[in-house]
């Protein structure tokens, strides 16, 4: 039996507050497929964060499903994708895109984040019918190795999209810890009007499950809901969405919760850095990602749960520690402990 | 603001020991991916309920999801499905089956149900490279007009699937009402071992979401999982799902629930006749379809929400009534009283 | 070895003076993906029949082809097709366009024909997010039992499809056929400019292979070429389609062929009607559908190869004679005399 | 008006004695879809030629098509191909197999072709259900470099794919050139015996259009036509391709055009090596790419027609220059002459 596991941000069930809601909400009847009265009011509470009340959003499931949903709803057959190698969609969900039909080129980034120059080569290598036409560039806020793009590099990868005639699309599964980190200088309402949809994770930051899509682009707002539908995206109880995006954007819940995620993570690299341990990348968020000896590491595993990330060298491996809403500061300190002690 | 919708079955939220098991084991840390004791522990219920620890279960989170999961997966490119013209995936799907690329033939039917000689009928009139090859023969139980099969036809039916080399598959998302209706000669356990593959349905039964696919054919087993991954169906906090169906396969409260919603149809079927209606079907489930004239049903909709069904003539339509595990039986003798002064 | 097949209308090469001008043009070096001068001529050509100069052409190799293509390269994944019960995509392609992802709805239709009233019907029964949403309507000029629409009809029918937002496409495999019809009051540019695309057939009119696909509506002209290329139709020596257009589209030899075939099924319906026969529709092109005796069937069967189409009863089925640019006149007067005898 | 086009293998039309065939046979009735006597006949002769009387045999218009149906085909919803980064279908298929729903991973190779480390490697890294499952291995023979596989590398594949549960399907578009290669040590019947599927190419050899499809694993065989018919490659007139094939396997003349095309490359790049020019890649088949100055190209563009490959420096290019079964000898040689002048 573990102390604690380190694997993801999706280990524990939701936030107390969200339980909360769900039992008080219990049996009132309502609509069903998310046109009940807990969805139209979590829609109007990120609208008002989003300082926009014309972006259209719709409640699902998870991140693979908001992926492909506004991915396949928006190329034509021919149309392809553009990503970062270690980009969610490449790696992780069994060619989710390339079941709807479409290529998903992948190039190298940096830091987990793809560069103009690359879209703007893709683009450039692609230029008949011989060959598949780049139409959206899929950025992820926070990366799969826990950096985020500056608004700077955003708005930068904006500019370009808009010129090429691309679209630009956010997998924000971990949009809370990016928005919440201390380096972070963007906001939600910022981040929103430089692409032209996103969706806003809730899974990893204290929901139980559900993601909001915001569509930002007017022109990728109609039928939207037929493409939920025929996924099988669509849920018949669709306020168990609305519910809870109800209270994470209630007083501030969402961002509280992914800064203390965060804060656990940034005392986590602290104390490890401190202990003369360094980083496969410079993670403001919370997952992070430390290089350890494999002894140690054989050592941690029999208290802790984490994956390994990437063989550095022959004794040595880069982990992925992640933290979430739920993890204790007594963890953190009590991990540091024990990694002393093994050092 | 009506008295009380009897739109559908899903209007209000969870059974409360669902909610309860949810908030007694919210802070634990599980596995993700149904791979946690929840789900380990709910899988092993219904193996018991099946009478069988051989057939492979798995969570996911509606049924449009589970029926273009299974269906997808164990067709070749040119395979087809064999369904009643008033079949879910026919209507209120969204061409989801179509969309994973296969062609969905619809036969009439009877009484909302599939027979065989519809069946043999399809398969005969396919019988070469220039036609689709059938494959899959869908089925409801019960059906989409609340009727359900019997042992005898259900029997044949899979008799026939077997000899033809079809994959009989059950759309369950109302199998709790049609194994517990008071007409039902047909048990889990034997439904299951007549089909390739079926789900229970626990979205309509009580649960906030969930159906569980039961694979029962060995050659529909290998690599589902990577389905349910593809196609944006499997969730990370997997323990939403196997904590419900863990507490739905407790001390029979998957079967309570739907007898609770059968009797209070059956209450309503009742008064309703006794105050001189027909229906449209006889239905023995939770749904039911009084043809009623249209005045009354314009005075009904002004404290009861329904669906029209079917227009009977110019002055009479067949509506929808549903009833659901959360029906109070007040409710049900409150409509009867209201529907008397209308009359 | 049978006498004469009337099986169908590509049972032969092709005309003798495409045979010529591939000889012809057999060493000289061309462009390839039909942007060769041939291509280029026989684009012309086909604007100057057209009366168009705008409408882009498209050469394919067959109509399942030449279907899958247009449609699915004009709807959105949600979107579906309106097609008759005997069209060609719904019988006899494989379920082609169910495996680009679309819902084909069937009406029943009057002589082989969509009806508007159909039309309206489907378009009104799919009104939300639940229902796939009908975007094209398929015709076939001729159709699959040898009738054509009319001007009033088709006129009627592009009307509709305006007024609902609908893409009318038509099949014209036997396009030459309908348009050089004894009863025909539509010429190519007229039916052009009532459909939103259609395709030429040659296949079926005197070339080895070869459809002209004619786009009209420019909403449906970007990028059509990314989709012939990504289904695999695009052919390298495109020379060979746009030499055997280039010589159909000079000297009315296309219509001069179709004529032909239609004349012989004219006067093989003159002549069996004189012997007393009836026929299941009355087909004015080159497919016609006599009701006989199966014992005369079946001496019949001897000496030529045709298909059964239709049991009218026990003792009789309608067959399809089909007539090409090449039936010799000879063979249908000597057809008539051995059925003469065998009756 | 160019001297001559070495932009490709396909800018010609048919060998002669195709079109005498093609003349000759052109009045016969035949029955249509390939089931005719010239594809029997074309049949025999490639079976005789493989000396396996077992393997299907399909023929197909081109050579995305039978890439795009040979792996649609062999694969389930979630499974992958690998193929290396400058293989045709990585680029120029306009994304034809991901349009079927699966994804390509892209290895960087050696010489234009996969390397069984690479095949390990990403087999290796695909090991659960988050990810892709690795199932076909694309090569082809010639490669898009003009590089062939040895005997030696073929059965190392081969036997890795065998191993690891692994398709191999070779591409032959340009597969006379391979084994017509003075380097060549495989002959078809052994490359045949080592793969699950391949392709015979018509095309790029001699043909006016055609490939022949061979299946040699029993497990790929069953409904394939089905799957021609439903991605529209099944010809009407099937018999246009029987014929061709039927000619090319008569009297070795299949080879013998291959032959003639590898003998113009080589005695061209024996020219231009004596000329002190170096090339891109050590071919042994009908595409070589010599790097040129820049100034040397923009000159001989006046005169002759190929494609820029890659850019070596600032001042060098490597050119394609191909080959094919109609190059005259003569235009070799004046094409070294013209080059040297240039010089």
């Amino acid at each position: 039996m573990p102390k604690y596991s380190f694997q993801n941000d999706y280990s524990e069930g939701a936030h107390p507050r969200i339980l909360e809601a769900l039992v008080s909400s219990n049996l009132t009847q309502e609509i069903g497929y998310s046109e009940d009265r807990y969805c139209l009011s979590a829609t109007e509470k990120i609208h008002k964060a989003l300082g926009n009340p014309d972006v259209d959003i719709h409640f699902v499931s998870g991140g693979t499903q908001a992926n492909l949903l506004v991915m396949s709803s928006c190329m034509r057959p021919f149309e392809s994708v553009i990503a970062v190698e270690s980009g969610h969609i490449c790696v992780h969900e069994t060619g989710a895109v390339e079941a709807t039909g479409h290529k998903v080129h992948t190039v190298k980034g940096k830091d987990g984040k793809v560069t103009t120059n690359e879209i703007q080569a893709v683009v450039d290598e692609h230029y008949f019918e011989h060959m598949v036409k780049p139409r959206v560039v899929y950025i992820s806020q926070s990366t799969e190795v826990g950096t985020i793009y500056s608004a700077a590099e955003l708005r930068e990868i904006s500019a370009l999209c808009k010129k090429l005639g691309l679209i630009l699309f956010m997998d924000g599964a971990r949009l809370g810890a990016a928005l919440s980190s201390a380096r972070a200088d963007l906001d939600l309402k910022e981040t929103c009007s430089l692409v032209d949809a996103l969706y806003i994770g809730g899974t990893k930051n204290g929901a139980l499950i559900g993601e909001a899509i915001v569509i930002n682009n007017p022109a990728l707002k109609p039928d939207f809901r037929y493409c939920i539908k025929q996924r099988g995206a669509l849920l018949a109880k669709g306020r168990l969405l609305g519910i809870q995006f109800d209270v994470l954007f209630n007083d501030n819940l969402f961002y509280d919760l992914a800064r203390h995620a965060n804060l656990m993570a940034e005392r986590l690299t602290r104390g490890m850095f401190a202990q003369g341990y360094n980083f496969l990348t410079d993670s403001p968020t919370n997952q992070i990602f430390p290089i350890l000896p494999n002894d140690v590491i054989a050592k941690l595993r029999e208290d802790y749960l984490f994956y390994d990330w990437a063989k550095m060298d022959t004794t040595h491996t880069a982990v992925r520690l992640v933290t979430s809403w739920a993890t204790p500061i007594e963890t953190i300190d009590e991990f540091l402990k024990d990694l002393k002690i093994l050092s």
